[in-house]
Parts: C-alpha cells; sequence; structure tokens
C-alpha cells in the first residue's frame, strides 16, 4: 500500500521539522535572554497538555501509525523528556524507528486490522485506521507543539512547516499552457 | 485510488466538526457574556491570521485537494466572512461541494500532475500533493482554528477533534486473543 508508507514518510519529515523549530526555540531563547527550557511548561489552556508531551505524543502518534500499519509491534519510548534538547533526542528516536520501514512493511495493509486500546471488541482496517485516527491524531500533537511555540514568539511560518516538496519538471505540452 | 477519497471523505468530517466548535464557541460566549464575534479578531500571535482566515483557509485547502485530486477547477469561495455565523455558512459550502465527489473521481490520481501557483516550470504527482501539500495544509489551518478556540477558553477537547470512526466487529478468533 504505497499511500500508507507515503503518510509514514510524510510523517517523519514533519517530525524532522519539529525538531528544527525546537532549534529555532533554542536559538530565539538565547536572542531574547530566556532559559529555552522554560517553553516546556507552555501550553495554550490550562487543562492542555504542556509543550513536552505534545512532542511525545506526535512521536508516537508516527510510531504507532508505522507499527501498527505494517503488523509490527511498536517499541516503547517512556515520557520522560523534560527538556528541548531531550525532546530533539525523543524525535529522532521516532525518526530511526521510522526509517526502519520500506514500502513493502505496508503490503497488504487494505485488509489488515488494527486494534486500538479504547475499542473494545471492535477494531479497524489499517486504512481507515490510518486516514481517520493516526493522521488525525499525528497532526493534533505536532500542530499543537507549533502553535505554542508561535504564541511564545518563535519565529515560524507555514515554510517551516511544509518543508520540501517531491515536485517534477512540467512537460512541454503543460510549460505551453 | 481510494485513499484520496477516503482523505477528501475525513476533511470533510473534520469540517463538519470544525463547525461545531464553532456552535461552542457560541454557546460558552453566551454561557460567560461575550459576543462571540470576539473571537473573529483571536489570533495566536500578531502576525498570524486571525481565526475567519484560519477558517477560510481550512475550507479552500479541502476544496483544492478534491478539486485537484479529480482534475477539476475548484469553484471561487470568495474570502468575505466575517460573524462566526457566516464562517459556518462558508464550511458548509465546502462541505456541499465535497459531497459532489465520489471515489470514481479519482481514479487515475496516481498518474495525475498537479500545477500549484507558486511552483513555476513545475507539478506534482497528486499522490505526492494528496500527502506532501494538500493534508498538511488542511490540518495547518483547521488546528490552528482549534488552537485559537481552546486558547480562548472555548471547552474543546481530542473527542471534539477525531468525531466517529469506522469500526468493525473483531473476529470471534481475536476475541479470543
Amino acid at each position: 500500500m504505497p499511500m500508507f508508507h507515503a503518510s509514514v514518510a510524510e510523517m517523519k519529515k514533519l517530525l524532522q521539522g519539529l525538531s528544527r523549530w525546537l532549534e529555532k526555540a533554542e536559538a530565539n531563547a538565547k536572542e531574547r535572554g530566556y532559559d529555552p527550557n522554560g517553553l516546556a511548561s507552555a501550553r495554550l489552556a490550562p487543562d492542555q497538555y504542556p509543550l513536552p508531551r505534545q512532542v511525545q505524543a506526535a512521536c508516537d502518534a508516527a510510531k504507532f501509525a508505522a507499527a501498527r500499519g505494517a503488523g509490527k509491534d511498536a517499541p516503547s519510548h517512556p515520557d520522560t523528556e523534560q527538556t528541548i534538547e531531550q525532546l530533539k533526542t525523543r524525535i529522532q528516536k521516532a525518526v530511526d524507528y521510522l526509517d526502519t520501514f520500506s514500502a513493502k512493511d505496508f503490503d497488504g495493509a487494505e485488509t489488515r486490522r488494527v486494534a486500538l486500546p479504547f475499542l473494545e471488541g471492535k477494531d479497524m482496517a489499517a486504512s481507515d485506521y490510518l486516514v481517520e485516527m493516526a493522521t488525525p491524531n499525528f497532526y493534533f500533537h505536532l500542530m499543537t507543539a507549533y502553535a505554542i511555540l508561535r504564541h511564545n514568539g518563535v519565529p515560524l511560518g507555514k515554510i517551516d512547516y511544509i518543508g520540501s516538496l517531491t515536485t517534477r519538471d512540467k512537460p512541454p505540452a503543460a510549460q505551453d499552457k
């Protein structure tokens, strides 16, 4: 299932972007003269997870998407990170794990069933799981991390988020239009 | 390309969720005694689009994802909305447009090329466009709208976001595990 692998590859790319956002946050903190780990308690609402937990959840969302889509058991990555440096290491751990997957691992994902801890007696087709659960859940935490950084004055924009695109030269006929 | 249609269907579901978030915002404003249209200028950073533009951009991201994936021209939806009520109407317009697509419209999306205004002389395979551009761009604006509402005290949580899931009863063998 090529779309499954492409989605996991996109999550990897976005996690690498998240790591760069944290580097920008560190650089911005230095420039503004504050301890970047002050961001570790930042959140947008008092009943929302703070930044570290958002980063950890984005990492786990990508990890579980890949593992479940391939019918494997995901490794445990305990949520112990407290500093920006430690969060970057956690992201790298998730990226390294995603790197162990190839397109072939997702062969048969159309018919694979995914069991989720909160779905008693039910499961999901892996393709439904990817589109309805894994992807939105990943973006939920990734973008909440982005919003927390943005709200705290870290200079980020859409280009830091979208990153590089797989483009192709237009064929000559299309160029003429 | 069933995954393309599934992704468009998910965007539709999430836009309907966004409309419900706005309804919750209206109810919360009533309860707290403020004009819900005060939210129309809310943003998380001074150099960020405010809530209406985020909603409009999420609607357009979904509209263009469907149109480009199917090789059609998207209708123009001018960004004129200023009130919560008008934003809900705008969302409904996007939902109605997404409803005009069926899975068949995305047949051949694997080989379809998508031209983007900012890609001079280049284009993208529709499948790359979906995963690398349309989907992250949609979630960017949807989740920024969520974050703005959340930051302003609207009572929202993950369940308001993920919505219903396509589950299936586990087969008896899996139940025994």
